[in-house]
């Protein structure tokens, strides 16, 4: 669907290179694999700048399987989110060239080497944030970020964040997660000069409404410059600071 | 109902002062006064330390009129909350001792000596949330406590609390009232060791959600040490931080 | 973060008892100990007047014992509260110190003499709401309160309640505690002339949205002199009333 | 649609004093007559022993103007609710026989005698609530009831309520109306042993949420003996009021 | 607190028959026992005209042990309603004399010869309503109605609905228990001429809401004549409906 | 984007027809119009099957002329939804060839014969859902489909539908549009055996909640072959009805 | 019900072919069999063009095998949807006859011959949504549809979606399956002529808040011919679409 | 509150420069300027990035033009926001030097040359949002952004945006502002390689619910690399991207 790709298919036309019966089936089927149960799409790294990832929660072990044997062959890094102890001690027979990481509960093959640039923070409330914290860690680390980690400085104790604040200021992007009530967004957007996206969790109970509390305390924050992303959405916040951070670091090469 | 008032009456009629018929009359008949619509409770004082205090939003400027007048033979200062300028200009027609205050829209009519104890800081967040603060900050005063106003100190710019903190943490109750995500309360619920009431407000827009979601944001707050009233409720905010600033004041008499 | 602390680093850095390096330091690093997973605020007592309690339900055994083995070091009194029983015997194994109560799910290591000043009722409209009422009962005790308890006195059978009432009226402070439709605590609101601190809980079904109902109850009370927490927080509660109760009682002294 | 009118019109088809094709007329066309925008259901009072209310407020005074014309050639008590003054100006200079009540605001042709029959205590807790006691009083009445009315006897004065428990208690229905919290509902329901219908209503803010939040309370109480109605629905409790009154009385009878 | 009872004291004080010391412990302790988790309301009976019924859902077995033991004494049919098989079985060890209803969750002792009086009709939209149906059956017969089940005839088929017509139409009151939608509910309320109701369930998936769906339906019913309880809540619809019925009954002696 | 214009271009482009840079250019500008602040969608005939229509409530006037001035050269007949009376003023004086229908709110350009097909029926369950009725008459009518109108049957009188049920049934489709608590909709679809449209109102007051009630009503109904359409919508359910309507009949040809 | 019906048998009673009391007998009795826990609807196909379906979720083993066995006399395909596979087990040890898929959860009993007609388009967002598709294919099918199934194809690789676009507009109804945010209706709707009807699904997470997301981003398209059922209710969408496939497929015969 | 702020004190103590307790003075009052209402924010450009933006919706032209008078004399552009036409001319007598742009509702003083950097795209789903889109069009240009606007290309005409895709996918930051349904963010979103700030727009209707729709659907898109704002907050997604526009043309120089 993108126009350069489009110009050059209508070129081969022209060109005869290309009939137009061959044309038009090369603007299906060329950009994804089918699987029974998924189409694997095979050119987001050109379209979207990063490969696909696998959201593992709603796939079987087979099926989690399938796929990434598909990507293998095209991609070297994989990380496959959400995949709980069970499910991967099952994939885990089938493909032992993956990396299980028990607090995120990501599954990871590495190309061996990723050169991390530029500078992502990590900020928490509380230990126990930590689990959506650790997979926005992993997937910044695997989309080449350098990530910088800074846990339970919730403001009950706002001097903890008032330590760890000039670490915070050098991160091209900060990542705040929170739970309970999420106040710890608000006074890191009125203190550091970069994007901060945040993370609401589930973290709470009561009238938290899993996640949700923390969820409208991030998006009516009277500070600016904060943006934000579904409740425990760790990987996604990475994936928006990756790309932010990217484009920073790429722009000072 | 209280249990001194019946065993009096008891005692009463085992000494014959008063007969079982008349007893009974007693207990229903002498604590309130009935006009036509509203049943004026006259033993308030008595039982919960306040006058009743006028909620003006549901009634109208004649029914309105109708309780000060009756009030007023029995208590010297009179409280009217929720009382828009209209109506109020229709009641000080008829009532011309009473005061109004436009900004905190209550209608007031003051003992002459109220001496003021104690003291109570009103904290806000923003300028948009000066209607509820000074709500609450004319019912403390009605009420005989000391008022200390910091206005407009919210977390987007976190020095402008630190910087009044000493004079916040020398009040006895502490009332914060913020709208927007409500953040503020968190940070000072973390910073001072006396009772926070919280007030969320329905400044905001959006999923504010016409003040729900400072309010949730109060009641997950990770600080401790903090209580909540409802939306805009800078009276009943000042209720409660009254009661608690009279007990130390009268107790360190 | 504190003024007179900052105070006494100043005057120390002009007497050059201080360098300006060293002093900067001290800012960040002193107030708090750094775990893995976990920053322990030490200077909470001197900041709000109680030590830091641990809040056990998103926490790992391994994690909880971590911080109270650093907490151990520095405080007398350590509570750690929504510790279940199976986490609790976990912890018991390596901390055997500690006592677990079942019924508030609260571990506790107590200073050897507290003396309970003050008094502080908690009431509640069932039997059901009994371990929030206990996560209440336990904290204020172990924060130096008197507790008077005084269980199942809702209002479908009111005369319950007035029966207790006298004894109520005692206390500095009532926390009221109910599920359903949580309507004892505008009860007893117009009843008491003393702060009352309201939990809602999550006993109930259908409408009651896990607590929700009776929240909405509580802070939407026509009684004045409630103030509200969190859905079954039977610690902050406590907090909140402990603060309150000591302040009278210090004042008494 | 009735298993009695259906038979007898089968049996006037098997006596051959109707024939089937001017049978399977009468089922559809009888027993409603057609306007443009709507159809009156004439049966109403066979059916259900009332006779159709016109609920003015998405209709045009046009439109009850049409409507109420259409009725009085078949009944004698006419009742419209919802219908605010200005419409009820309109239709007045058309249909001067009917009867406007502010409060209620409800449009009225009585029957010339309309004997009042047993009790329905209609109870309020606050002033405001009287627009809703109002209408349910109005209905009530028209529809043969006799009416205690018991106004402000909310449970922030609770002594008020008591004073008049002896005069709610003699009642054969009670209706209980409250904004705000509507604890009330659940403190006469607690007390007496006649069915309680409960009326939530709009009177309140901020997280009252339009009387979402008296409707929940009382659904969820802890008093048995209450069901509940819509939001301001003084018309539906009254008509269950008068429905459950009427069959006691009549039993009587 | 009844008004009588007080009349009786206050007589007997001035007979001389009671000192004033010893009337005030009877106004709170003889009408109830106290347990250490639970006050039995004994005289609930003579105040609202039902037995305290114990709902077992947050109780353990041992508390319902407890209450059912001390009860026994006073009261000859016991409910106890919301206890789970499990749960049961345990109590059944204890007290062999009660009988368990495993469909509607129900533990019941029955006085030997309850004559049931008049009719309630318990009509249900589906079969997966049964387990609500049951516990209003099993309650409203415990309280001496006559009851008539008329199951699975939900509007889908609405013919299946009029075949039971004539028989729900002879009872004194109709409790329509539906989950889904609750359209049943309306149609009922348009065709009956006694009182309506109304029982939501959590019968349903996904915009069902946990029955919040159903329960909006009745609430906003086209049809007069209904009114609603609790979400499942078969227990109080059998309450109130025997309220109802037993008033016409003995008002029909 | 259709495939068969996309192949017809490369065919162009292979028969040297046209170049590739000018083809490309097609794929953008050719199919909608640009104005400042719309971009007019040309080619929806061909790709839905309708032209675009013009929903009026987030436009001025301005802006509606400019739309409607901009089809007018491509499409004979022009419809513009929601569009008050006073908007519809000041569009007529500048497009005189409109026609304004106060009730359903909308402005017409008929093409002179439209010739009207098949059957859609519809029906509301009360007088105050005439406006969103006739939104859905006038666009099924300007789409060429006959109409068929049945207002006011809903289910507190029944017997009024089942006296149109034949009409209904002679229907390709039925529209059901309801406020309240919207039970119509299970009636119908309990009835008819073609597939119903189900459109909520926001007719009602206090838990109907602006119509989410009869949304929810209708999603959950126990009858099949009903789907939905936003609350209000009467224009959506036309254009479904209009598409399988116009299917049938031109399937039929 | 049905209009025909009655007036066969209103000439029958005209005719002598039948006594009333034996007409009024069959009004009831006849259309539909009674089970202790349920009335199989035995007129359905002949009322609304498909036979009863069983939905399992509510229904224990037994109340299932009852349920078929007494279906299975009257009609050749049996569907039961929503039966998870333990339930099943225990159904095919008595029900052996019957076939269980356990992605679609459902279990069939198919008449020999069923030819499909038409074509009804599945198209899903996602693998995780192939559950909520199967059932609908299943229970397409087995109503005699030919379908035509489109996994995986989410906006998030819009190209996907594209290359199968000439597939699914050669469907004569599409169903289009999505959880998350749902977003693909929006997109299919744009570029199909046919009706659309949209099934959210409950995969996602966080503020997904159990496919309320979905289900609410489908009933605001902003495309035109889109329709909407219950959260992963593929047996709705499939029954609606089945309804317009055959009446287009019938009509072309 | 910043480190090297707090270091350079601390020097000038350590050098005599300044005493301990003018230094202490020096924390509070320095940053920001107290008028009765409002603290101005004046450090805020050294802090974020940017100077304090007035947020025009809570505060009287009184207040405003108060602010703007303290601010500039330290800033030289100005920006206020939601300031409605009313109020605007209201100030604009008192401040004749700024310009009012009606669309966006904002009052401007420009810095005489703000040089445009880099580039960020703005793309909104219908006519409706563009008062939305231009709050963020002249945040962003007057925060020195180069802006490029594309309007109306929603996916209902999906082909619009397909035709700007090269044009946004330039862009280093793509704002994407959607009021129905958003599905646009989810499109857009798979399409770009660079951050998506979404904006939800309170465009709509029934089940949109105020924006609320909008904003779930765009927190659970499916596509990666989309963060989001508060409904309706053009200023706040500007302020985002502006930050990240910002840092990539700085890293570029």
């Amino acid at each position: 669907m993108e126009q350069d790709q489009l110009l050059k298919v209508l070129q081969d036309v022209a060109n005869a290179a290309l009939t137009p019966a061959d044309a038009i089936q090369k603007f299906g089927n060329e950009s994804f694999e089918e699987l029974d149960y998924a189409k694997i799409d095979t050119t987001r790294t050109r379209r979207t700048g990063y490969p696909e990832v696998i959201y593992g929660a709603g796939k079987t072990a087979e099926q989690i399987i399938g796929i990434v044997t598909a990507m293998k062959e095209r991609q070297k890094s994989i990380l496959a989110t959400r995949v709980d102890s069970k499910k991967a001690a099952a994939i885990l027979k089938t493909l032992p060239f993956l990396d299980y990481d028990a607090t995120s509960e990501t599954l990871i093959a590495r190309a061996k080497k990723v050169e991390e640039v530029g500078n992502i923070a990590i900020v928490t409330a509380g230990t126990s944030d930590m689990k959506v914290a650790e997979e926005a860690a992993v997937t910044a680390e695997i989309f080449g970020n350098h990530v910088t980690r800074i846990y339970d400085v919730g403001v009950a104790g706002i001097h903890r964040l008032f330590a760890k604040l000039e670490i915070i200021r050098q991160a091209n992007v900060v990542i705040v997660i929170a739970g309970m009530e999420g106040a710890l967004t608000s006074v890191v957007g009125g203190l550091v000069d970069h994007p901060v996206i945040a993370v609401p969790t589930s973290i709470g109970y009561g009238s938290n409404l899993g996640g949700m509390t923390p969820l409208l305390t991030m998006l009516n924050s009277c500070s600016s410059g904060i943006s934000v992303v579904n409740i425990d959405n760790g990987f996604g916040a990475a994936y928006n600071a990756s790309m932010i951070n990217r484009l920073i670091s790429e722009a000072h090469e």
